[in-house]
């Protein structure tokens, strides 16, 4: 097998991907990197980034393949770094090691890179190819990319619902809609997110600890809490356990509160009222971005979920189906401002996975509308 | 291949199921049966049901069979009858062809049989066995199943719901929220129903024709429409084409009314109501099962198909779910008369079957405590 074919080339970018999804549940605020380094059609050295301010994907590579380094093809699922962040550019680093030809899956979102690292590769005289498996690249960080780009999170929102798109009665009863293993789920999904984000409503009805506790985790979601008015008591779960918790509201907060949330270990982010005089959602999601959150994980009632939506700031859901039907009077999923009049004004899904967990499904499909840094 | 491994009787009997099957959209009021005559392993005459009056599946086996059925075995998908009905018994007739051993998947639901044909071909001399396939020869004739143990028919709830269970938008529009490939599928099952039923309510609103259109058929479903107080209009579609349409209204019928309807070619049924002043639902399914009808496609707003669910008299849900999100205010898939108070209240469903109709799903399920004739 050469590296010269573009089956080879899919073929080693796709391990490259591989390796970079081992990164899933560490890298951020870092990106998820894979890199294989090939030789005379052979892999001679692999890597991945595992978490920030420790070695970036290409130079855990370079140190497997050693002397077989040179002149081999370096596969890189993201365009290597030309500037000295928390380690040195890894553009240098394959320059040195007499790397002949670099394989990219996508050029590099952060504006601090884009485009130089290939630059500086081609400037040394390396052969470069961009934009293999481009779409399964730009689909291992999607945040990471939105972040760039757009100067916010990617937005998931899980949604547990019946056949017939209930979430909870109406006498607020919602435990257990779905099974043991889509709970289970739910739990990797907050254990691959930075953060979690909730409405103050659903802080004070079910008062959850929004922590990743059914599966292992080497770290825990920072929580988001959009709580206008600072109703949080100072003894809610978000705030006893976990990752640091934030409590957005408008500014000016009311201060007694917010010294009680901060005594409690919270910090509050007051922010500017939109024409609707409600809190700024576009504010909201740039603060969520200045804290170099990658993704977040909405796990709200229908009104924050609904709001964001609207907003075409939900990228992706994440929808746990369970087997049953809950008929009206029982809470829904999403709340519209204003109710819709044509069946053009609802939003539409593209379904990217279906699967069984146990009696229950999980639909993961992207909004249409949202999240346009990704290749449709 | 020999007839007596079990193997080999599963594999006889699948291929009498696949035979039955043929008879799918025209053996009503009779069930679908298929039969397999097999001699030293080999596969000597093949029959099925195709219409009420017409011979039977045996009958047309043995025929194909000739001389070759003596001595053979005989795979049936339902035990061959033993009374005089449009046409001779099929039990005398596989007695005098002298067949040595009969294989049936499930006893004759029917009072008027009910172990009679097995019990005459045990006494002629022939080896009996049954149960082979029960199941599946049981889901082969649900409603004949029912019909002839409960006096109701099986009733297939369809609903064309977005991801968050929306049937209609609050405006009423609903057309289309699935795609083509899902309202084709939607007119295969009313070509194999006996009746569509609907309420009245959703005639005035949308004036369906209920009839098939998409596929082909060689008859059109009778249409059934719970109209309590007989508002239908005499120009309503279901009065212009296809089938018979059934009127149900509370006795006694406003007589103009009815008058009314019938000039236009409907008939109208007076029902007792309920202790809750509605037309006794109960009533009005046994009305249906006295019209011989096998298998009722309801295609009703979310008032009649919650009351029939509530009542436990829907046996099955055909759920067409689009990618969509409706948000609430629009109109939902189901109404309880009273709101749910633990979520053990809902109904839960055994999802048979999940396929991709384009960009939309169909789940079929079962409904749980509904439809006890047919095993679990």
């Amino acid at each position: 097998m050469t590296s010269d074919s573009p089956g080879d080339r899919v073929h080693f970018m796709r391990r490259a991907l591989e390796l970079a999804q081992r990164g899933n549940w560490t890298t951020t605020p870092n990106p998820r990197v894979g890199c294989v380094l090939v030789q005379s059609g052979r892999i001679v050295g692999e890597g991945w980034h595992e978490r920030a301010g420790e070695p970036h994907a290409e130079v855990h590579a370079l140190r497997g393949a050693g002397a077989q380094a040179r002149g081999a093809t370096a596969f890189v699922t993201l365009e290597p770094c030309s500037h000295r962040g928390r380690t040195p550019p890894c553009a240098n680093a394959l320059i040195e090691a007499g790397i002949a030809r670099v394989v990219v899956a996508m050029e590099d979102p952060n504006p601090r890179v884009a485009g130089q690292g290939l630059a500086r590769l081609r400037a040394a005289g390396i052969d470069v190819e961009v934009g293999v498996e481009a779409r399964a690249a730009a689909e291992l960080n999607p945040g990471f990319t939105l972040r760039m780009t757009e100067g916010r999170p990617w937005i998931r929102a899980k949604l547990a619902l019946s056949l017939d798109g209930r979430s909870a009665l109406g006498n607020g009863v919602s435990q257990w809609i779905t099974g043991l293993e889509a709970r289970t789920e739910g739990h990797r999904w907050r254990a691959c997110s930075c953060a979690v984000a909730t409405g103050g409503g659903t802080i004070r009805q079910d008062d959850p600890a929004l922590t990743v506790r059914a599966v292992e985790t080497t770290r825990q979601p920072q929580r988001l809490v959009l709580d206008p008015r600072l109703e949080t008591p100072a003894t809610a779960q978000v705030l006893k356990t976990g990752g640091q918790s934030w409590f957005y509201c408008i500014d000016p907060a009311p201060s007694e509160r917010q010294r009680a949330l901060e005594a409690a270990g919270g910090k509050v982010v007051p922010l500017p009222v939109s024409s609707m005089g409600r809190v700024d959602l576009r504010a909201l999601v740039r603060a969520w971005g200045g804290l170099e959150l990658n993704e977040v994980l909405l796990e709200a009632g229908p009104h924050l979920t609904g709001a964001l939506l609207e907003a075409g700031l939900v990228d992706e859901v994440l929808i746990f189906q369970a087997p049953l039907l809950l008929g009206e009077g029982a809470l829904g999923a999403v709340n519209w401002s204003r109710p819709l009049s044509s069946l053009a004004q609802g939003k539409v899904l593209e379904v990217e996975e279906r699967r069984v967990l146990g009696r229950d499904w999980l639909i993961r499909a992207r909004v249409r509308g949202s999240g346009t840094c990704l290749p449709e």
